[in-house]
């Protein structure tokens, strides 16, 4: 089982710049052995705009990006990346482009059966999950199916936002969105990532990294909180044999 | 053309109880000749519960309610039906259950065809329009697509959110996300309904009602405010001449 995974909660920490509060996670988890990263910047609108951004940023951490979007053929990119990086934006947008681009299955096998380095950020983390049924993202296209990468056999919520006591706004609150994903039948448990974790999965293993606390909701149960540098392994166990 | 919609944006609004801030506008709109309401409760789970607060509800405002769910054959109840109200609850679901039981056609026949008067409150609102791209919710389901019921030629927003320049959270604010989806090709206007304010629709005419101002924003110009009392007839310019 070779798959290594680093799934940010946000790309940006309030006070801080893009993918600052996650460097040092970055550059142990990509080494010294990844020269350059394939970046999708599918989320976002403008895509060469998104990969300077993202090159500026990789560069003084030592890699180079290549945007797949630059590439003539991107299935053929993704087979001859050393290293995948989704990054944040719109989640059903970059869902839909990763299946027009016929990468989903692409990016699965890279990193199961290659052991190629995936790094999602906010929506990357998303669509690396079993679905975007947990993304906070508005509708604004319509994706073939909500199902996605399937790196892992559970659904992560980014961004996740605790219930403001004090607020005035009648929306649902986080937890009552998750909630009423439960409540609908066969749904995976759903690891609420707050702003400043992440989740780096090694092989079988896994654990919380970052400044921030986890919020676990498993259908039926009480939410559990789950602290940085808790082994969070357990998430995996209802994984498919086959996978593995 | 006999169509009328109340397109609620919340249907609870902060310090007050359920449909309140907005019973003086629903007795104005269904008026003493309706007597029952036939209520769609699809975008909750517990459908019985739900229908039981909206029947109380209603009951202290004049109206007798049924619930669709509690028909044999909802199609044949939403062809005998006074008065439709669909409410608050998860768009997605409500939505995929619209199709399930094949009510979509039914109900924007029901309403452009027989002047059968249509309220609708957040999520409820939401289906009512083009799309439901603009929406708030969670994707808990996966609806056969996102176009809606179209009793009028845009979208909207509810609980429509300024942003908070306090906020430390870093996820897209709301107008950050309706400015993405303006990003995509031939997609319709979209009015942000802040909670408090509602929609009367009759005819051709459009009547901003409640105590809050309303957002508009047009794909390449700049969002515009509109205070309670304003004519919004001008939001159905683009609709087709086949549909009058």
């Amino acid at each position: 089982m070779k798959r290594r995974l680093l799934l940010v909660s946000n790309s940006t920490l309030y006070g801080g710049g893009y993918l600052d509060h996650c460097q040092t996670q970055i550059q142990d988890f990509f080494g010294k052995g990844v020269k350059r990263v394939l970046f999708v910047p599918y989320a976002l609108h403008d895509r060469d705009a998104y990969t300077k951004t993202a090159r500026s940023k990789f560069k003084t951490l030592g890699y180079e990006v290549d945007g797949v979007h630059e590439a003539a053929d991107p299935v053929e990119a993704v087979r001859k990346a050393e290293a995948i990086f989704i990054g944040r934006g719109n989640t059903f947008r970059l869902l839909k482009n990763l299946y027009d681009n016929k990468l989903v299955t692409e990016i699965r096998k890279r990193v199961f059966d290659d052991g190629v380095p995936y790094m999602g950020s906010s929506a990357g983390t998303n669509v690396s999950t079993v679905s975007i049924n947990t993304t906070n993202d508005m509708p604004i296209v319509y994706p073939p199916t909500f199902a996605a990468i399937g790196l892992v056999p559970f659904n992560i919520n980014p961004h996740y936002l605790d219930t403001d006591p004090n607020s005035r706004h009648m929306g649902e609150t986080r937890e009552q969105r998750i909630t009423q994903y439960h409540e609908e039948p066969n749904t995976p448990i759903v690891l609420g990532l707050r702003e400043g974790s992440m989740l780096l999965v090694e092989g079988k293993k896994v654990t919380l990294l970052g400044t921030t606390k986890a919020r676990l909701f498993t259908p039926g149960k009480p939410a559990v909180e789950y602290d940085p540098g808790n082994d969070l392994s357990f998430l995996l166990d209802t994984e498919r044999a086959s996978v593995l």
